[in-house]
């Protein structure tokens, strides 16, 4: 799909095409058709993102919750948008063995209880550990960097299914200055500050989700 | 519903239930979970109608954008929300006969070309000869005026279907200051400014939509 195309869209189809780029958040698209034309694919994606950038604080953290969990009760629902299901399946968490299943649910509930928001990552950049071991580490982040780490995966995620709409190249995942997780810029392995007080007080959890952290050298994304 | 029980929800549940209160944006629901606990549900409204009043213009019209047409598409695909069937259906307009279909139809296509989004009102205060009076009266405001006229009919929507889902009482339905549209506020009768190009260039509308500000007097919601 070419530029032309999309900008000579009215905003009813618009809505239709790229109402899901932000999950369940067809008020961002709706919103970026009144920045038309679009000069191409970066800048229709930079249009999105800056509405994300410029919500109240309320808003950005309203985004996140209306991400699904990962391997959560919209996937066991079938209730997922074709998207999603698509992403976490990619990421191998649609066949996850039970104790796998049961790690997961547990660290989305401390995340979810944590932050107030869902745990949300760019599930097609990933797979079933690397989706654990973030999980795990990022549950240890401080709140205004985990809120920034999180709006970078929605990006991720709207990035890549704007490519997939207008057959751009999905390769470039990294915006000029990094959407890398600021808890990982900012603290060193093993300075992470105090293990969280749920994790400490047993939640039986295996002894890799009580140190987080470890490992995080490794991940995928995180490349400087 | 009390709001003690509100008050408890996590905020997957508040989305589940509060996430349409404003059109096919739970964003809006999303965000306002941020600031509980509300102390009453005129409180909890507050914070919806907040949220909206503070987005930039084009996350306003974002909002009317995920509106559907009164009798439009999604009426007739049966894709229509829960909320908005039942509403378009209490105002008749699920039994509109050919010529009213095909009047409301090209008002609205005028309606959507003029200002760069869809004919919002609340449909549940009004029957099927006032909804046609007022779009074709409301597509000679101003654009800004129109805006915020449309904002206002969004949010008395808001209402209503908050007060179904907290058993309040719906009665009222305007806030001090008033939601009247600016439209008739500002401009007499008779001096609601040109006619709308496309009508006057024939658009094969019948003699009340040629001259849709005849009649504003008697709207069911023009009160002073």
């Amino acid at each position: 799909m070419d530029m032309e195309r999309v900008n000579s869209m009215g905003f009813g189809e618009f809505v239709d095409v790229f109402g899901n780029i932000i999950e369940k958040c067809p008020l961002v698209a709706a919103a970026v058709w009144s920045q038309r034309p679009f000069s191409d694919s970066e800048d229709l994606e930079n249009h999105f993102f800056a509405f994300i950038d410029a919500l109240p604080r309320s808003g950005q953290e309203g985004i996140l919750r209306c991400h699904p969990d990962l391997a959560g009760r919209d996937l066991h629902q079938g209730t997922l948008t074709a998207e999603s299901q698509r992403e976490q399946s990619q990421a191998g968490l649609t066949s996850l063995d039970a104790d796998d299943q049961l790690r997961l649910q547990k660290l989305n509930a401390l995340y979810r209880e944590r932050f107030g928001f869902p745990f949300v990552l760019a599930a097609r950049l990933s797979d079933r550990d690397t989706v654990l071991r973030e999980l795990a580490r990022r549950l240890h982040c401080q709140p205004e960097l985990e809120l920034h780490t999180a709006l970078g995966e929605v990006k991720k995620i709207g990035h890549l299914r704007l490519a997939d709409l207008l057959g751009a190249d999905p390769a470039r995942v990294e915006p000029p200055g990094g959407w890398r997780s600021e808890c990982q810029k900012d603290a060193p392995l093993g300075g992470l500050g105090a293990v969280h007080p749920s994790l400490e007080a047993g939640s039986g959890l295996g002894e890799q989700s009580t140190h987080p952290h470890k490992g995080s050298g490794e991940l995928k994304h995180s490349h400087d």
